[in-house]
């Protein structure tokens, strides 16, 4: 690394203070983050600003995104923003019998470097992704159809903070095993027996992120930065629909690899052609030891089942559940729910589909309101919360694809339509389809019901389900979560043993629960370095971002031992 | 617990300085164990001594082991010792219907007595099995064919050892994420977002234990005390041959978490009869989410393919390689590969089978030696070791099962037979079979050869393979471990750079590696706390005992999270 221009040392002095802090913090699980949310604090210290980064995306479009990688003369584009503009950016299409093989070519480097090396670069990618925020947010919105707002913040400062937990959860999995260590067994009389052992941690081989159409960076990078910190080198596969957050990041990545001195092949870019499926493919080459995966149940299910030669980690769908049992924050509990549900219009794999709510209505601090008066309300402060079409547009976003469209307007069919959807214009997008989310009343004691609410329907779709008793919204939610699966849980009630009965679901479904959230805090959001996103241990994700499983298995410490 | 024998207080005071202990000592991996090797340090402060140990294994033979489980009207047994012995002992062949819903119903006491309590438990139930070391050196010698001293040690204090680094890995993963967390986010001059976070460790579910032959305890304890101090019940399913030492290993469980106020069926046994196959049924039920197994590749693949419910930890088959390239102590390396070959009939995992060497000969403190004269005081070392039979019977046991004779016969027929097994007679046992090691020359560059050495051969079969020089050595062994898989690597050489290829080659395929040994520490031997056994990275395992990875998955952390 003698001619790098970044050199080891530069970055530990660097990057070596935000990774101890990540590494208390995932320790405290107390509120810390390195990036800032908002879009004014970035212009300075090398960051670009609001204008600067809207430039940096316009500069982008149109054009072909060429990031040095072997084995490409063939490239692919095609993205239509959910807001109507076409990006017109075309990407590498690999040969893959060449880039793999470059791939690993890096690899003895990288491998050699060690965790803490490893760790700073990865830092400084985040550090320059994150000092582009605001091109990235452009990025992002324009192919998840998230409003500026939340793909500058979800798709900005968040997903790099998951980015730098992952590296700080497999920086300190790979340093619980010394480098080296003296072995010395007495043996009574006699010399004792000694030896020098040293450990290494080694990566497993080439990982694959198979990245998403909604959250390409937020789902994308604790899976890519967990497997560049233990030594892998790592080949993205973006959403057809979403490649270009992914395509600048693979681009900041190649370029600080070779700036440290690296091979700028230990990361790459895959992109497809629409329909041609190339995940299936690259899964199950042999390279390919590490997947990553956000997406639907059907193709995670598949990738478990198939790339039987890799660690698979997947994030699938679920059926997310609220029980509204009581409360003694009506209007509170009201607004909170809205929010939740209206929130990129429900595209969210945490976004609550099933309200459970007692028949005979629950009491809050205002009295006792029926089941038809709380769905009602909640109709109502959607409709509050949505009503002005500026607001509307920044909470909504837009709608991803058609899919999501045709399900909504399934919806109404699928009992009394308590909230219709209602079309929102979007002055500065005219082609943005941008819809408010539609609330269903359903029965769960009728079973022609149960096919709806037992059933994914992502998009802004919820269902008021009434259930007879509290006991019956608990026995409900248990065999939703165990059956389908849930990112979240969510739950209002004033009473101690609902709240016990609910909690022990949780625990024994393995579920994450949020308990009456009346303020800012949504069930749908989590925090970096405090909540983990999923358990991995319900359907709807077989791995939680991100803890010490979703690391540990991504390396092995190969041992060397001597006699003194 | 108010009415248990054994109160938390009264087992963290006693087990607490242990644990510590232990996870200082995976932390520095420098030589510790708190349980002696030396059959004299038992007879004191509760541990039965030689006599009594004997007594009370002889005490077992031709009983009922009636555990008091649930769902048993059903006996089974039939166990024939290597040595001769029938052991006579019947053991509960469960219901399963009956058995598993019992075994769920102490699970949440279990798991909110939380990661410590579980922890002292596990090591209480450690301590009652240290202090019967000498009654399970009996019962795992008649089940192994382990000669006495081996079976007391690999059975009993190491064993034990793998046991308890299962349970300080186990505890230090559920306490990386605390009780409980306040998390407060700044909102600029809005008063922050405030939550309060717990944090919960819930299990998997069942665990499946699926015992083997030759080290019923030393293979079983890592994952049936990783999987009980991670919250899950474990339900033992021992090899036919090999019951007694995981049955009396259950009874003790059973005792201690009775004792400690917990339900006893968090562990129970299922044997089964000769060629029942209830592995299968039981690897496959919904209830059991961890399957951990010792034994044959062709089984460890079906239980990774078709266990899908459950986290499946194997380790299968390998095939060990040392490459002898040149030494500067040419007696202490054949002496120490003497010993290597024959401890325990080679009938370990890790037991050295191909003896690379190169066909022209080696450099040695003594001068040139050639391939011939290699193999040949190879040899003479082995026939001295083990010319005396009292000695000899001591280091070889006795061969477990007939397949493993039927190889030793056939191995003679592969290629020119350097070394000719030959019968011990055992004096004690005269129907023991026991057998010194047959050393097989063969050629690295003939075809017909690879047949030979590509396999496993498991038993006291080594091949002494000539190859054409360093690199075509190095590239064998890559070509072994990729393709079979090694539980350990050797390498003799006093040349830097065929050192530095032979140890990027186990860097690259995740193999471990034991360099020039000579004395008295051998590299089918892995000391807990220190070593890891196999690296989980290529074909022979899917996990390493023990590491982070081996525990992370075996439960899940639940989140619940409230507004303050």
């Amino acid at each position: 690394m003698a001619a790098a221009e970044l050199t080891a040392h530069a970055l530990i002095a660097q990057h070596r203070p935000t990774l101890d802090q990540a590494l208390e913090a995932i320790r405290t699980r107390a509120y810390w983050s390195p990036h800032p949310e908002h879009p004014k604090a970035y212009g300075e210290n090398g960051s670009l600003d609001m204008t600067a980064g809207k430039a940096a995306f316009d500069a982008v479009l149109n054009t072909r995104l060429d990031l040095g990688q072997p084995g490409t003369d063939d490239w692919v584009g095609g993205e239509v923003s959910p807001y109507g503009l076409e990006l017109g950016v075309t990407y590498p299409h690999p040969d893959v019998d060449e880039l793999l093989p470059a791939m690993k070519a890096g690899q003895r480097a990288w491998r050699d470097a060690g965790p803490e090396v490893r760790a700073v670069v990865c830092l400084e990618i985040l550090k320059r992704i994150s000092d582009r925020t605001h091109e990235f947010a452009h990025a992002v919105m324009h192919t998840s159809g998230q409003a500026f707002m939340m793909a500058f913040q979800a798709g900005g400062p968040h997903a790099q903070d998951r980015g730098l937990e992952a590296v700080a959860y497999a920086y300190a999995e790979q340093v619980r095993t010394p480098g080296t260590a003296e072995w010395s067994k007495p043996q009574g009389k006699r010399d004792p027996l000694t030896l020098t052992k040293s450990f290494t941690p080694v990566p497993r081989g080439i990982a694959l992120l198979i990245g998403c159409n909604t959250f390409p960076t937020w789902n994308g990078y604790p899976g890519l930065f967990a497997s560049l910190a233990t030594g892998n080198a790592v080949l993205v596969k973006p959403h057809p629909r979403a490649v270009l957050p992914l395509a600048l990041t693979v681009g900041v990545a190649r370029d600080v690899l070779a700036a440290a001195g690296f091979d700028p092949n230990l990361v790459a870019l895959a992109a497809e052609r629409p329909g041609e499926g190339v995940a299936k493919t690259l899964a199950t080459r042999p390279e390919i030891r590490i997947v990553d995966y956000t997406g639907s149940t059907a193709f995670g299910d598949w990738l478990e089942a198939n790339a039987r030669q890799a660690q698979v980690y997947t994030e699938k769908a679920g059926v997310n559940t609220v029980i509204v049992h009581s409360t003694a924050n009506y209007k509170g509990m009201l607004s909170n729910l809205a929010f939740s549900l209206s929130l990129y219009s429900g595209q969210m794999c945490t976004t609550p589909q099933n309200l459970l709510i007692p028949r005979d209505g629950i009491r809050t601090e205002e009295g006792p309101k029926s089941y038809d008066e709380v769905v009602a309300d909640l109709a109502r402060s959607v409709d509050g919360l949505l009503g002005d079409d500026a607001r509307a547009n920044a909470l909504l976003g837009a709608i991803v694809n058609p899919d999501v469209k045709a399900r909504l307007e399934a919806a109404a069919g699928l009992g009394e339509v308590a909230l219709a959807s209602r079309e929102v214009s979007n002055p500065e997008f005219p082609d943005a389809v941008v819809r408010t989310p539609v609330i269903v009343k359903l029965d769960g004691a009728k079973p022609d019901d149960e096919a709806a609410y037992m059933s994914e329907c992502f998009g802004p779709v919820s269902f008021a389900v009434a259930v007879d008793s509290a006991a019956d919204a608990v026995a409900l939610l248990r065999r939703t979560v165990r059956e389908k699966g849930a990112m979240t849980v969510g739950a209002y009630t004033t009473e101690g043993e609902v709240e016990a009965a609910i909690q022990e679901v949780c625990l024994e479904e393995a579920a994450q629960l949020s308990l009456n959230l009346t303020g800012g805090v949504y069930v749908n959001q989590t925090a970096a370095f405090s909540d983990f996103h999923g358990s991995g241990g319900n359907p709807a994700a077989n791995a939680a971002l991100t803890d010490g499983a979703f690391v540990a298995n991504r390396f092995r410490v190969v041992e060397v031992r001597r006699e003194v």
